[in-house]
């Protein structure tokens, strides 16, 4: 293509209110502008650069035997009443109501949809196991869209939809999906972990991995293993346990009495230290949650953040959020700040780590004051004792027993057991070879295709621009001419342009009027693979050539920027 | 791919609800089902035929230098004020509130969207001219979707903006894309005529053509001449002029005195003719409209109907009703049916047929009674005289004078005109090279992508199923072998899938354990266009061939049948 009919408006200056490199980098470069909170439009290179990303997809769905389909945004609400989703989703589905006063909801999955059309169209057994998969507009009504493309309400994902008779097929096509993920993220040039995830908070019944390509700005906390394979998001990542057991009943520590102690105004952790000298390792902090209504305490180490993933598990309720502070006065009788396990009128749960304590300080359910020699199982009872803590970076892996470390990542990716979660829900089911009625068992599977052109710019940048794996790349050659005024340069640059495109290599021509220094600068922003600039050698048949991901050009022979732009784009 | 693994349920019988042909058979070869009225989904075999079809519209848009984006659904309110669409647009206009109480519109098209985006990014002369398209999802939410993707409610449309400098550009720009157009729904295989559509309802400034299928259940009359190019849509198609000219003043006609009958009961033209004797040809008919607001008279010949759009331009009225009982009591003195020129308290204006009548039949305004020997210019005055009234099929071509034929269309396409339409309402503009600020003169061009499948469909079948085209064809061949559990057959179908799919034809392979007259029952349906059958012959190396547009198949070698499948796709 040639670049005086591109619409690919670039900004020399970062734009102020975008935070991610990725968001600056979309802008600066012309590949999106924003239409409203969390909406873009996607430019021609963006366009582009998503087009590349579809395509590995579907080739890499369709190899997996996955059917392509492409299913309606408009659903109705009864579909979302049917799987109990209409009133639970909150404010993220956006609804509708139509010219008849019928009321919609605007997809942000599809699970509904896919399940009703497979009962209808699938009766027996014999067709299956059967995969199904989109490539298409969800919309989310998210409450803080931001960093460009990376959190945002109307985005292009890949849903993926499984049906199997049982669950031994589940496990198959969701391994199949999963190799399929690792293929089109290795193709796409990410760095990424494939992570265990908590399945219990969608509420599937098997397995479940994101997918997290590793960048500062991702939102989201894996805790992998320095040594083994072992990685997983926060919420679900194990601490390893301890050398020894505890138990409910016995305690071999606690040879000191009970001692409380004024605390006046001392409400944290941090006021411990700075005021007391109590290190946080000595103390349990006692948090009061309501989990589905009812006030429960989870007692953790003081330097230990409490993992509510792991405390709904383990009281295997459906709602958690911290207690308001009647509750707090109600079971503690003091003011928020002093409340501890010692007489507390509440269900007590315990992290391991906080059980094993044989001398602990806590609050001591009294204004001003603290208790000191608390001893679990001795001074209070212990209704379970459980693994109810984030895992910290240092720690020992839970499963080969080396030094884990913490990343940031970037969801790209999710697979996940559903089970027959709505199957049951919307009464699909298929006939098995004995002629009785089974719900299916099912898996899904996305991709946020949009959000990937965020994390690949992420991981694929330097301080000018930006630097595309040749995959993903909106096009593999960006031809210079210095000047198309230039007779000799011209002939040249349209020659190579033809010879390019012959070749399969996608190029685009900077046939602009402007200076040299301004479509340098630009080409190095859009982040093309390879870049050859025609000038004054052209007379002789030298150009100069470059990688995008090098610092140096080199001046050759036509003939060999040739053979260098298709080595690095795989022709 | 195997068809084992395939989604696509046939149906033996006709959908009952499913009226037009395409509709039946998208529903039984199982290209789509119905998720609510006017919203489907895709199934794969769906799915393939529309990514065949944007792929060849993309082609075609790109060689024509347009540059493909993707605008938005969610398009915020404020914008469809700027423009003055927001009020305007209807019942059709999906409206939706996000979290925060921001409105929003779900596009229906995107010409608001597009202009405020080039009006932010286009500053100067010399980015000009520019087209950009996307193909991408509409949502319009129709009175009455039907005839299953012809109408619907959630669709793929492409659509493409031009922006130009000045008037000579938008002409070159709209040719630029009328001739792409042509190319487009050439390789799709479609008969098709691009016909003069009317400007005015829609509001641009400029000419506007419909491309429209061929097609008996379009909702659309196309009047196209037997001898030359001409051709318009029923809107739009202007009557032959008259042989003599007519005058508002003079009359030439009008020996007989104005005489006044009785008429009881008789208030049609049908019962005119029926119970008087009285035929169409010599009455006028008065038909009372309320254009803005105010009551007008149109008159046109008995055996004519009057072209509310011809109306509406020769008014210069934004809108156009029927007027209501009172209204008619109101200017006539009389309950409705007995209308007529004479004495009426409203403006007239008549079409030149009508207005060239020397003794006509009208209403008296007096129940049950009719005037004869009416004189148009004598007996009432004649505001104006225009064209007013519909072609029919017979006429003579208003270009050549030859014979003019009707057609029912499906409107697939429009390229518009739109001058500065949106470019002024949203204060788009550019800088031209004197300085001057100037609105963008735009074009906008759509194409319905959904709605093709089932204009397609319309012209290709036979009784059996669907006969596509090689361009969109979903698969090109389909490999049949009678079962797939005798070794030789299944060998030589599975080498025979193997070459062909290596020498780039997509080929279906039925590896189905189903008797060979469902798998050819099945075939027919789904109407790929080439197919081979694998039977008895494989161990002599021959199978049967056939082309889905012929009857009869043919014993032939395995070579030969692959060279016969690749002279039908052109492969």
């Amino acid at each position: 293509m040639k670049q005086s009919q591109l619409l690919a408006p670039t900004l020399r200056d970062v734009p102020a209110d975008a935070e991610a490199v990725s968001h600056q980098l979309l802008l600066r470069a012309g590949y999106i502008r924003q239409l409203a909170a969390g909406v873009y439009s996607l430019l021609p290179l963006g366009r582009r650069t998503l087009q590349r990303i579809e395509s590995i997809i579907r080739e890499e769905m369709e190899s997996a035997g996955a059917n392509e389909v492409l299913l309606p945004a408009l659903q109705p609400a009864e579909l979302w009443r049917e799987s109990g989703r209409y009133e639970v989703y909150g404010d993220e589905l956006i609804r509708l109501t139509d010219r008849g006063g019928r009321e919609y909801a605007l997809g942000p999955t599809h699970e509904e949809v896919v399940t009703s059309l497979i009962a209808q169209e699938v009766s027996s057994y014999r067709k299956l196991p059967l995969t199904v998969f989109q490539i298409q507009t969800k919309f989310r009504d998210e409450r803080r869209p931001r960093f460009g493309l990376l959190r945002v309400r109307e985005f292009l994902m890949k849903d993926a939809y499984s049906f199997d008779a049982d669950w031994e097929g589940l496990h198959r096509s969701y391994e199949t999906m999963y190799a399929a993920y690792h293929r089109i993220f290795s193709r796409l040039g990410l760095r990424y972990r494939a992570v265990l995830a908590d399945a219990g908070a969608i509420g599937g019944e098997g397995g479940t991995h994101e997918f997290m390509a590793l960048a500062d700005v991702g939102e989201d906390t894996i805790i992998a293993c320095t040594a083994c394979e072992y990685a997983a998001n926060l919420e679900k990542a194990e601490a390893a346990p301890l050398s020894h057991a505890i138990s409910l009943d016995e305690h071999d520590g606690g040879t000191q009495a009970l001692h409380k102690f004024a605390t006046p105004g001392i409400r944290t952790i941090q006021e411990l230290r700075d005021r007391m000298g109590i290190e946080p390792s000595q103390v349990i902090k006692t948090l009061l949650y309501l989990a589905d209504g009812e006030p429960v305490a989870v007692l953790v180490r003081g330097d230990h953040e409490a993992n509510e993933t792991k405390i709904m598990n383990a009281l295997g309720a459906t709602s958690l959020e911290l207690a308001d502070a009647d509750t707090v006065r109600n079971v503690t009788s003091a003011p928020v700040g002093f409340a501890g396990p010692v007489g507390l009128r509440a269900r007590i749960i315990v992290d391991r780590e906080a059980a094993a304590m044989t001398s602990a300080v806590t609050g001591a359910n009294e204004e001003d004051s603290h208790y000191r020699n608390v001893v679990p199982g001795r001074d209070f009872h212990l209704e379970a004792v459980a693994d109810l803590r984030n895992v910290q970076a240092g720690e020992a892996c839970p499963q080969c027993g080396k030094e884990l470390a913490a990343h940031r990542g970037i969801e790209i990716g999710h697979v996940f057991k559903l089970g027959t979660k709505y199957s049951s829900a919307m009464q699909a089911s298929f006939t098995d070879a004995e002629g009785k009625e089974n719900p299916f068992i099912m898996g899904c599977y996305g991709i946020g295709v949009t959000r990937l052109l965020s994390a690949m710019i992420e991981q694929h940048h330097d301080e000018r621009g930006i630097v595309w794996p040749a995959e993903a790349a909106p096009f593999g050659v960006h031809l210079l001419p210095v000047s198309m005024k230039d007779d000799v340069q011209r002939e040249l640059a349209l020659k190579l342009y033809a010879q390019l495109r012959a070749a399969g290599m996608e190029t685009l021509l900077d046939d602009r009027d402007e200076r040299l220094g301004v479509k340098l600068k630009d080409a190095d922003l859009i982040g093309i693979p390879a870049r050859i600039v025609i000038g004054k050698g052209a007379a002789e048949g030298l150009v100069e050539f470059k990688s995008r991901q090098e610092s140096d050009a080199e001046l050759c022979s036509v003939e060999d920027a040739l053979v260098r732009a298709s080595a690095i784009l795989g022709k």
